[in-house]
């Protein structure tokens, strides 16, 4: 299967291999080594020398226990929110009893940073900024460079926490250089390992607010992590599978360095963009702001989403994913990040190509051959 | 390595076949076919018609789900503690403000049924009561039949919060028939899966009291885990390689049936306690109430704990685990659950045999052999 989802991405034969060894214990040196070593070259990656955690859970449960690590019921939290993923930040925050003000941007587009400024100066009383890197619901990056810039500028002591779930380890974003607070990914996506595992670092100014922090939470306590990261371990039983995965794809991943896997990322999705668009297809995000990881399309006339879904899966092995929320049924997404090639991008428009016109789409002439 | 901890526990080499397997998208019928099929096997296993949803994190999750998916903060909770496990259901339980009451047994003993009785009669106010099925920090098994029996002769609206973690899928645990309202377990126990899936059962009593429920949930939600049931999903991205070694787990449990499962646990279990014994050595459990996926031993005169964990390991490629909080370097624990054959547990009596007199120990004469 030509699995070009957003995530869960496919897996390299050595990573899928790590997952089939035999378990050891968790409070054993064995594991104290993988961890140590995993959560070295992830900070690497993540360009950060802040502490690190790997959390049993998958992305969504890394974005709660940003909230629930770093604020009380009652703080002032502003979401800015391009998508599906945004407006999740903003439930999670409210669940929990914080006070939000979300600033929404259309669908498609990224978030302004002057807004974002604006936003702030209107009203100074915000403990947090949550933000979305990489939307992977329309397949747009936001200029986090410049949204955390603004947010330093108006507001220095407010807390930056960045949903990174679908860019870190394949779109640039170094943690410290940008002096994010907290930030979370999740291993099935750029990391090139099954999903289970979250990952998220958290600066000094992040663990002030922690101390402060009034939001009940247990299992994603990051200070239970940290204590027991001292001795090699986890708090909880962590999916060890996972960590022996995470430990071989790291060793690629560190090995290609940084500049390697995001320049990989960027010619990919300069391919898979170009491809759908000699297809004739029409890409969802502004062009100012796409996404390296995922490419979100349009759904053409007179195509049915759920008649293409199933085509491309039973007659050509592929499979890429639909829309969500308002956007269901409206656009397809092909994902592009992880373990991909130039190779896996031109089989999956090859699949569009003879897939769409038998659903009644006119390819335009010049891609016909 | 004999990996003889209460959890994680070895897996059979199919199951660690399955555990490398391509990904799949968590979205795609594959998935809801294998999800379908795990989740009919497990209700099988926990004898239950109840809802049964997996949740991608550890047993402690599991355990704080079931606490924040069915009460509001202010409610009266009586936790029947036995050891460590039962002591951090007390812990979840204030930490989301629950006004936990504690009735705390000798570690080593069961909770006594009418000592629990006599605590709800005292006061019919309590909305919820949480027990520990087995206790694994201690070696114990409550008699959860005649717990449970006890609270519905008392209070019978009372919610019955179960952590089965290291007892469903080896000890019997009938959840219907006993009438429990939220039971939870986790893979790498009895079901001789890797660690990073959690299992849990939900009454319609617990339902009921879900709608009442204010305490804040979102990545543990019961409710949202039920809408994407029905479709075959989960409500985020799932750890499907636990669900690929767990679907294959499972055949072979559903094909050896509960009565086997329980046989062949309590057969192994004698062989350790009699193996154990025979070294001269002492349950910490008292022998009415000992459990049959963990057994606890005394640290015998004049052994230093941490010499023994490593001489194991080191020479006798065993690993036996130590005790938990006041019972650390005080006892050890084998774990004998999950895919454990007579073998197993004969080598590790050898390793025992074979590395303590080098520590100092004198074997009984009876040993020497």
């Amino acid at each position: 299967m030509n699995l070009r989802s957003p995530g869960p991405t496919p897996c390299p034969p050595d990573v899928l291999q790590a997952m089939g060894r035999q378990m050891i214990h968790h409070r054993s040196p064995a594991f104290a080594e993988i961890i140590g070593r995993v959560t070295d070259s992830l900070k690497q990656l993540f360009e950060t020398k802040s502490d690190l955690f790997c959390l049993s859970c998958s992305g969504t449960g890394a974005m709660e226990s940003m909230v629930v690590n770093t604020l009380s019921p009652g703080d002032r939290v502003l979401v800015v929110s391009i998508g599906v993923f945004g407006d999740r930040f903003a439930t999670i925050a409210k669940t929990y009893g914080a006070d939000v003000t979300k600033i929404d941007f259309d669908w498609g587009t990224a978030a302004d940073p002057d807004a974002v400024a604006q936003a702030l100066q209107k009203d100074g009383s915000y403990k947090a900024v949550c933000v979305t890197h990489n939307e992977t619901s329309t397949g747009v990056t936001n200029d986090l460079e410049a949204i955390a810039a603004a947010v330093r500028r108006v507001q220095p002591t407010a807390l930056l926490l960045v949903d990174a779930i679908s860019s870190l380890g394949s779109i640039r974003c170094p943690v410290d250089a940008w002096d994010l607070d907290v930030v979370a990914t999740g291993s099935q996506k750029g990391w090139m390992v099954p999903p289970g595992l979250a990952m998220v670092s958290v600066s000094e100014r992040a663990w002030k607010a922690y101390e402060q922090s009034k939001m009940p939470r247990f299992y994603f306590d990051y200070g239970k992590a940290k204590e027991f990261l001292a001795k090699g371990q986890t708090p909880w039983t962590p999916a060890i599978s996972l960590f022996y995965a995470l430990d071989v794809a790291l060793r690629q991943l560190v090995a290609e360095g940084i500049d390697g896997i995001v320049e990989r990322h960027q010619r990919i999705a300069d391919l898979t963009r170009t491809g759908v668009k000699s297809l004739g297809l029409e890409l969802l995000a502004d062009e100012r702001c796409v996404s390296n990881t995922v490419t979100a399309v349009n759904v053409p006339e007179p195509i049915e989403w759920a008649k293409l879904y199933k085509l491309l899966q039973d007659e050509y092995d592929t499979l890429i994913e639909g829309g969500q929320g308002p956007l269901a049924g409206k656009i397809f997404r092909i994902g592009h990040l992880g373990w991909v090639t130039e190779k896996d991008i031109q089989v999956t428009i090859a699949a569009l190509r003879g897939a769409l016109p038998r659903l009644g789409y006119a390819l335009p002439e010049t891609a016909m051959a």
